[in-house]
């Protein structure tokens, strides 16, 4: 047995995984408070539930004998973990992931490090960190599958959902130009780099209606939590200005981590005007041919957004002298000197409304 | 976007998700110790990581121009997410889900009371929450969907995906000998039904091997946490045997809650000789069809393991007072009452290892 576990994971991430206190003690770099590392973490409250969720009968949910065809399940529903530190210091931080991965993008780092949620949590900021809707523990609907199965659907018919395979995913993931090629001075922990493909899921968004339903669930969050900060990724970059769309009440800012798409700089800029916005990037944009338009775009988002009275921000990394950052920057090796970072734009910026 | 929230969730609910303390004050039974439900949670050591896992090649990974058919896709790996608390008082709980469901079976309750995951952790055991390969954070193979969309494979090859429908799954539960009747004395907290069909998700359980790959990572898991207790749940009832079976090492106690299997009386039981097993069953099995059965066999398989020399239980709620256990007796309105029997009996039984 240890043997097929050494097999999948290297020894020094096993030591980190497993030996106490090891974590703290190596995830500190030198520029971070060591506080927010080490000791207890003191949790008020933590919990998990859904938000959403609609009901839909099907007469395709099974070709098992033991399971009935014909019947009803909820789909659509965005799941919530979370936790609220026993010293509230700032405003509600969720955390959304990107394509083909989870809430797990945030947690616990591939070579073992602290994730983001924990660190925020420990900075006084209360975590809510989403599986999108028809990802991870939030359900898809596979009726198509079992009806194709069955003959009552055409195998045209059947969901667009894909994997991003490790070779493809390694330019999109900016690790380097292509497979298995690295840029240099890459920060990703490549040591690591199975546990990151672990990481990856089956994607079911393109069988999803736009805006896609985690954008109406992170609107009834942020309006519950009455003043949140909606931090997105990749894929659901422009989530956080939809929900904006929909309604700005209850959301304090956005933090969008190398959005595949800003809102059209030529749209309505409405919804931004109140809004502090920031729009952050790693390294090595302008050597991609996938992210270097995106970076583009989202440039003349801001520029129109500013010009039209808004508080957005587009930051590049490297031009703030942090060098080496993939498109996964949460997880890489200075991920928490990006943290410390981001804690005091948003503390500057939005604010801690204490 | 409040009137789409209150569709959903019970204005009670609501109360109990995002009022700070009321869920440590309501969830507080009379005869739980007060201690293990309020004041802060002192944590340790969290995080998560993933088990095992296996990288598989193929050519039909996506129909979509954005991501790329041809590449590799890592499958079958566990993941976990684990709390360790500052007082360390018992043996390290892992917590392993049943059909159609994820990790999030021990999380916070559909009517918002404290799960498992944490009262257990209150209670001193540092505690490990998996998802089953295949199911929530742990990536399904989904490659034979496009393989089947492109003309590549036969719809008779694509996987049997299965979802639950809420009437069947109501009578698998035992809320009610059918859809939507509800035994007397119900305990399962009915009114936050719909909270508990969010959690349902599609289960890819009949496309993999037998043992699931779920059980070689409990066993590396087992292995690595020196002394653990296996307490699985329905279709995972099973798993902690055949982990048993394939190394004992690690394992320290097994905890099966309405097993939808038990080892057979007549197999080959020496790798539960030394090891206390407990059987755990609600009410009402008795008038279900489904379940009948399976308890008469789980009888048989304990009391051949005793007449073999082992320590082996089996425990029907009823016949010790405690009445109205639906399937889900996690998340019952005495779930804590249960959680207080089941850790006297740990205590008793496996011990804690101080």
């Amino acid at each position: 047995m240890f043997k097929h576990l050494a097999s999948t994971l290297s020894s020094a991430v096993l030591a980190l995984l497993f030996a106490p206190a090891a974590l703290a003690q190596s995830a500190a770099p030198t520029a971070a408070p060591s506080a927010a590392l080490s000791g207890p973490l003191m949790i008020a409250k933590q919990g998990s539930f859904f938000v959403g969720g609609r009901d839909v009968y099907s007469e395709t949910l099974s070709t098992l004998p033991a399971y009935a065809p014909t019947g009803t399940i909820t789909v659509d529903q965005m799941y919530v973990r979370y936790q609220v530190p026993v010293e509230v210091k700032r405003r509600p931080l969720v955390l959304i992931h990107g394509c083909c991965l989870t809430g797990k993008t945030w947690e616990t780092t591939p070579d073992g490090r602290m994730g983001w949620d924990e660190y925020f949590l420990r900075q006084g900021h209360p975590t809510y960190v989403i599986d999108q809707a028809a990802r991870g523990r939030s359900a898809a609907n596979p009726v198509q599958i079992a009806a194709a199965k069955l003959g009552k659907a055409t195998p045209e018919q059947l969901p667009a959902v894909f994997s991003a395979g490790h070779e493809a995913a390694w330019a999109i993931f900016r690790f380097g130009a292509k497979y298995p090629e690295v840029f240099p001075g890459m920060q990703f922990p490549l040591e690591a780099q199975a546990e990151f493909w672990k990481q990856m899921v089956p994607d079911w968004i393109a069988t999803l209606p736009t805006p896609n339903p985690t954008v109406n669930a992170l609107s009834d969050l942020a309006v519950r939590l009455d003043g949140a900060i909606l931090m997105s990724h990749s894929q659901s970059g422009i989530y956080p200005f939809q929900t904006a769309a929909l309604s700005t009440r209850g959301i304090a800012g956005i933090v969008s981590i190398e959005p595949g798409t800003c809102p059209a700089a030529n749209g309505d800029l409405k919804p931004y005007m109140g809004m502090p916005i920031l729009v952050l990037w790693g390294d090595y944009v302008d050597l991609s041919p996938r992210w270097s338009p995106r970076l583009k775009a989202c440039r003349e988002f801001v520029a129109a957004a500013n010009k039209a009275g808004g508080k957005a921000e587009l930051v590049l990394l490297p031009e703030i002298g942090i060098k080496g950052n993939s498109h996964m920057l949460m997880q890489d090796r200075n991920s928490l000197r990006i943290a410390d970072w981001l804690l005091a734009w948003m503390d500057k910026h939005i604010g801690t409304k204490l």
